[in-house]
């Protein structure tokens, strides 16, 4: 069953929207373009575009402003997602990635340098923001949102890592997968209650929730990175297969000790770029050698975990519904 | 006559190292690598080395602080001086630089994604010394590094796109160059005050100073740029012709109307790399073209009126005698 997009999402993305785009617009016009057409607010050629993303981290900032028992920041829920805007900008460039979201990933139109330029924009448009809001509780958020970006600048150096190396633990890369992912989620998912001046064990627990959520998340994209239809992911289909990414399913298959491991570590050790054929017989080795069992295992253990960790928070009934549902929704399988 | 360092810039640099190196110390080892041997800390091999920036951005804070009556305000200063370096670690890659300061750019040692990373943790890391101060004259100094970073980007921008195009305006060409080097002077020389929460008379004197100091500072780097020896610059002789940068001595002799800038403009619009001899050639017709008069006249009057715009902060004569010295020590010919 696809999941009802949770309401929380459009809803935010309406709020937010206005404030991202107020951002960009004081860019250089080289730049505001190629953040515009970042965003899906523009095609290639500049003219107005109703694209954009799910919004799913400005979704969470709201939600915990809710828990916190105040309005919805908006600086906070914008600058949580320029930082997340500005780390695909430069991800894709440095993976070689050239789709995002089924169109040309900024760089493969507009060249490496504009992109680098046009990310480095977004990330320090984030901390203007805050610093503009200026409270005290946003000094607090560009606190949280300058750690997460360390995390996120570690996690995605660590996967780079990965790639050249033959043997990758399952710890570590449980550990890059969480610095790529729960770190900004888990920031968003407390950055609204830091912004309200809510207590540390409101937000201690917002954020422990969303640190593992964004773990079960990441664990599902890595499943849907092998075995997603390119129509649902954007990306070509076995992509992350081709480019060799030590992904939590491929390494959880190295590391398992089967037999049809070994065959995958000598498969991915192959030199020159790998046909279809032997990605397909990857995909199938994964699994084989349990790989899929094992994420699938582990996303749910981590959503369980997650659980736990929202009902330490204490929440108002249908705030916690609203952040359960937003877990559902980015933890299932077909979208 | 080579101009004596200022005692200012040894000084600040022994304050401010310590900030900057424990902010790089939170990064991941990967990271950190890179960030220290940019930094000038480590050899290429991660050993302890002691190169090290001249710190003029952190020495022009620290005279911001005392011209408010204040004590060195050390989370600006790093704080800028994280931005510059975040600047010119991406700027090389985008330029392909392969030479900083006589060594290998971080980029040519440790790879684009690596130095891209690292100049995405300068970036970060400044916001978060300033959010971590927390003061509102610090959510004020991260206000201004904000709209200086915009500035920065828009001017790397604007540079990138005269490398492609055959004409371009003086007019532009200064604004870029004042995006490029006078912003960051600007919210160098205003950061410090506004930090210890200043008037606004003072702080805009101070970042008018900076900002006529900064175009003055970049058109002597341009001139060096061409006729600079590399002994003195650290970069390949000649390299910025070779790259075809419209700098401003550049295009002052391109749009000069003189015959010898129409020679000009046809011996850059050659196909291919250019030989030595054509790069001779074009340095001598910059020269004939009256594009070298004109930018050592330009910098002396901007120098003049940087003078100006510092007497009208009305400073104690001893902090106004060391802005001075900076000014005079940065728009020297030989150094």
């Amino acid at each position: 069953m696809t999941p009802v997009v949770p309401c929380a999402l459009p809803a935010a993305r309406e709020l937010v929207e206005p404030v991202l785009r107020a951002a960009v617009d004081r860019l250089d016009p080289v730049t505001r373009r190629v953040a515009a057409y970042h965003f899906g607010w523009a095609d290639p050629q500049g003219r107005p575009a109703d694209g954009g993303g799910k919004a799913l981290r400005p979704a969470l900032v709201v939600l915990s402003s809710k828990a916190a028992g105040a309005e919805p920041d908006l600086p906070a829920a914008a600058a949580v997602e320029l930082v997340h805007a500005f780390s695909l900008l430069h991800d894709d460039i440095m993976d070689g990635d050239r789709t995002r979201r089924h169109r040309p990933a900024a760089w493969a139109l507009f060249g490496r340098a504009e992109a680098i330029l046009a990310g480095d924009a977004l990330l320090s448009l984030a901390g203007e923001l805050l610093a503009v809001a200026g409270t005290p509780g946003h000094a607090a958020v560009a606190r949280s949102l300058g750690a997460a970006t360390r995390r996120l600048i570690a996690g995605q150096a660590a996967d780079l890592a990965f790639e050249r190396r033959g043997e990758v633990g399952l710890e570590e890369c449980l550990r890059m997968s969480s610095d790529k992912t729960g770190a900004l989620l888990s920031c968003a998912c407390a950055a609204g209650a830091l912004a309200a001046g809510a207590g540390d064990g409101l937000t201690r627990a917002l954020a422990a929730f969303g640190e593992e959520a964004g773990l079960a998340f990441q664990l599902v994209d890595d499943l849907l990175g092998i075995w997603g239809s390119p129509e649902i992911t954007g990306k070509p289909v076995l992509s992350d297969l081709r480019a060799r990414k030590k992904t939590l399913p491929v390494v959880a298959a190295l590391t398992g000790g089967t037999p049809a491991g070994a065959r995958l570590a000598g498969l991915l050790a192959r030199p020159g770029p790998l046909p279809e054929r032997d990605l397909r017989e990857a995909a199938g080795l994964v699994e084989d050698a349990g790989g899929r069992a094992w994420a699938e295992a582990e996303a749910k253990h981590r959503l369980d975990v997650a659980h736990r960790r929202l009902a330490d928070a204490g929440l108002p009934a249908a705030v916690h519904a609203e952040f359960l549902d937003v877990a559902a929704f980015i933890t299932a399988r077909d979208h």
